[in-house]
């Protein structure tokens, strides 16, 4: 028996970040899978894709924006807020627009893929780093509110995961990309179907009594 | 000799959350400080201030909005974006605006008031808290960015202060609160100036080791 | 294809706590399991079960002992030393006996099921608690030192399961029980089988990039 | 008005870790400070510290270890078990004998030095990491035990500090050195004053409304 045998995911902004490995890897396990490409920064966009998906057993936010890489003096108010309009406000949409179903059916699963970077500091990740920390605090808080309806939301705390937004195999050959790994203890890249695997367990009916929880992914780089 | 003398200090959103606390201490710790009270929602207002003050050898971000207490459910648009209109895009203005001086003075303090409802997850926060943890994680990467500088950038993440945002008095009447204390293991409220004397240890020299961390102030309610 | 197929796994103490839950499971996933229940305080019994057991892939440190519930002023020496003689000690010298062999085939997995109580503080759990530390401490650093040889150690902190040391059927009657279990969102106790599953996960292949990471298991009493 | 005025402070193991700075700055913060050097190993010692100095409103427990620096494999038990000896059992013993006097005051302090090689993993350090995770762990579970009754207990988790023990000037000229401090942001060691400058705020009445937390001190290395 597969591990998401007649399960229905969806899956946003499938084309960035860990999107194409989470879909394919759910679709081994037996998930039907909404895999979406839409903008979802457009006022509606998370709504319509809910109500077009219909029945949702488990969402996948993953949402992603360019890390801008500037110090803060460089960051103006449209980068800064650029990082909240795609991957902030977004996850609130459609968290919002896909809890009602699951919670009158007293079932349902939202895993939120989003980055280590938001546990431990960096420079020049000011506007992405906190973009990300808004999601991980955002995941405890809804969670602890979710949980007592049977309904469970946690996130993944990613980082050094192969994925074609953040570590494509051109940033790979950097030698900054070499430095960075050194901070890994584990001194490799993540394959994304670990990733993935990760998502799946989080899906599944074996995580239940993970609610609000946030796990950080990162090799070593950071554990909590 | 007082603790801060000869240090300008400005501290922001005064009449609110732990603005008053905060510079009646520095005060009598020999700071002068500017108590500010204008909404740094509006564009240009951080920029404005810190140019009013001038010299800032000290910046205490102390940001506010009243939390809605909405379940995500009933949280609409508006009132999710404007936790961060409030206390997310105005703080990096703040701190974008204030760093060149002190960068190029190698030396200054930022401390951000912060709520360590971002630390633990609750119902009805999600709006609220996902904005307070933006902020801890922006204090992460900021302060390891500016590190190397000798600017040290820190955060509180407080609850169960005596404020007139969050704990004021008709509020420590309800039944909510008399349950929510009950998490406290200190069992009972800080007095205003308990945050402000940590504050104060983040504003002056003793605490120049610090940089990019968050202190949890909670009575016990959340330690890490 | 099962999970664990073709894997040797030694459960520790296994009448105790989660043994019996795990090793359930294990086999379950096509799992060779060595279930031992010897008194791992005496000397040279780790290096023996492990000398016994042969070929190990990977090795769930169970290790128990009853939480004594005296405050501190009521804990003597032996009481205190007891816990360490139990739980922390037993635990280098599994580690010790069974590391040599993954090294060498630079292959194999570590599971310590741990406690949540060492995570967030609570009266009248100095000893039982510190021990616990101890252990999570311990396996950060042997993750670390280890994850570069492709051997994986990590642990489960948990509390609020289902097993027959900590949480009997006779416990979930009492008024202690009542109370404490409304500190955990979910309101729930986990079933044994819900962390023996996390405990699956974490002794397959799925899990390989996490090292020396602690993973909560306490229905969101705990999440860091 | 001096911060520990009238104030009476024990000092344990004096002569290693920060047993120098903390004395000296307690006593330049008016404290009259008892600077002990016995070895709290023995049977019965810590009891007679306590006893001999009849008051005592702060204790600072400043216990340490050569660090052994061996790997997991080359930890015998020996070496493994004494850093026990050394740092938890007498932390217990010591805190056990001086509560009560505490506790019928409703008015006291314990500050312990501990380790930021507890919070996060290192090669070679299984055997003393872990000794200092009981310690944070054990200062979690009291610190909430004796919350209610007014006293309060706190930890300092450090490193990156200059003191006789683990950071003496050799040390610094080495290699090994040189490479560690790069992954503090602050590109530097505190000096002894500043960890002692820590102490004093956790040994003082502004800091009451901290219970059984842990301060990591790292200059960015760790920072939760």
């Amino acid at each position: 028996m597969k591990r998401l045998e007649g399960r229905r995911a969806v899956v946003t902004q499938v084309s960035a970040f860990m999107g194409r490995d989470v879909a394919a890897m759910f679709r081994e396990e037996g998930a039907e899978v909404v895999a979406d490409d839409r903008d979802l920064r457009a006022a509606g966009a998370a709504e319509a894709l809910i109500a077009e998906a219909g029945h949702v057993d488990v969402l996948v936010a993953n949402l992603a924006a360019e890390q801008p890489r500037t110090s803060v003096l460089d960051t103006d108010d449209a980068t800064f807020r650029a990082m909240y309009e795609a991957m902030v406000f977004p996850l609130h949409r459609l968290v919002r627009a896909v809890l009602p179903q699951m919670l009158a059916r007293r079932r349902g699963k939202i895993v939120v893929i989003g980055s280590a970077s938001a546990l431990r500091g960096a420079p020049n990740y000011s506007a992405y780093g906190s973009a990300r920390g808004a999601q991980l605090a955002y995941v405890q808080d809804v969670g602890t509110e979710v949980a007592p309806h049977n309904v469970q939301v946690n996130a993944i705390a990613q980082t050094f995961v192969q994925n074609p937004t953040y570590f494509p195999e051109s940033y790979q050959r950097t030698d900054e990309f070499k430095e960075r790994i050194r901070g890994a203890p584990i001194g490799r890249l993540a394959h994304g179907w670990e990733s993935a695997a990760l998502a799946l367990f989080l899906a599944g009916d074996e995580s239940d009594f993970f609610v609000g929880q946030v796990f950080p992914f990162a090799g070593g780089w950071v554990t909590r």
